[in-house]
């Protein structure tokens, strides 16, 4: 199946994206739910590492502040962007490389995992994320190697 | 953040991205890579539940094609679709519950896994996965309940 119309974003664009990650990843170590929650859509779709679904800002800042003030209180989170591509004019899909340590709990150490996020752009043509689910890397028990 | 205009999926869309998923669980209770992948368009993204990234229609049928002679052969899938929600006009965001019986091997045994797929509108009107992103559902470290 042939795409419709491919679609590109422009620097400004890719920019702004790369912006409102950084801003999550300080909100993260920041342990700051609001400022976490407020890159995300209103009704937007959140998939974490154990594979639980919830869907609205609402709900994803307040797990996020229970995460934050237990499991993982103090950690340090890392993205690295590694991939911004459009699916429309208005709708970018990103890849990212994140990196997690956390100094103490039951989540202790550092780990690594693979989220991707979809992005809309808001009326204000700005982005909020619309969909996002995170995989821890780990082994497989297999290679493919294609 | 406010979304842009919400947009909405007719019920033919929805029909066809739910008939598009039968079709991508068949292809794989066959062992078919080719027909799994022909759901996928040629640049789409595929993050396994391994947090292994790879993007091409041509790696993710390859890739699929060895797994299906290999860990999952003779394995059954069965997706349940969730949510099935429009993030533009040609965009659609689909959340599935996966459940993975493999009879024999390094992964034998039930598995259950969330999968979340993005979907443009082909330039013939149909459907076709730019991205799906899959995570094992785990037993998380704490309950999180909001």
């Amino acid at each position: 199946m042939q795409s419709a119309a491919p679609a590109s974003l422009s620097s400004a664009d890719e920019a702004a994206i790369r912006t409102l990650f950084e801003h999550v990843v300080t909100a993260w170590n920041a342990g700051d739910a609001a400022a976490f929650a407020s890159a995300f859509a209103p009704d937007a779709d959140f998939v974490n590492v154990y594979g639980m679904h919830e869907r609205g800002r609402d709900k994803i800042q307040a797990a996020h502040a229970f995460l934050f003030r237990s499991v993982f209180a103090g950690s340090t989170n890392r993205y690295d962007v590694r991939s911004i591509r459009a699916l429309s004019p208005d709708v970018a899909l990103v890849h990212i490389e994140a990196s997690l340590n956390v100094p103490a709990g039951p989540m202790a150490g550092l780990r690594h995992a693979l989220p991707s996020a979809v992005l809309t752009r808001t009326s204000g043509g700005g982005w909020a994320i619309a969909a996002f689910q995170n995989t821890f890397i780990t082994q497989p028990p297999v290679t493919v190697d294609v």
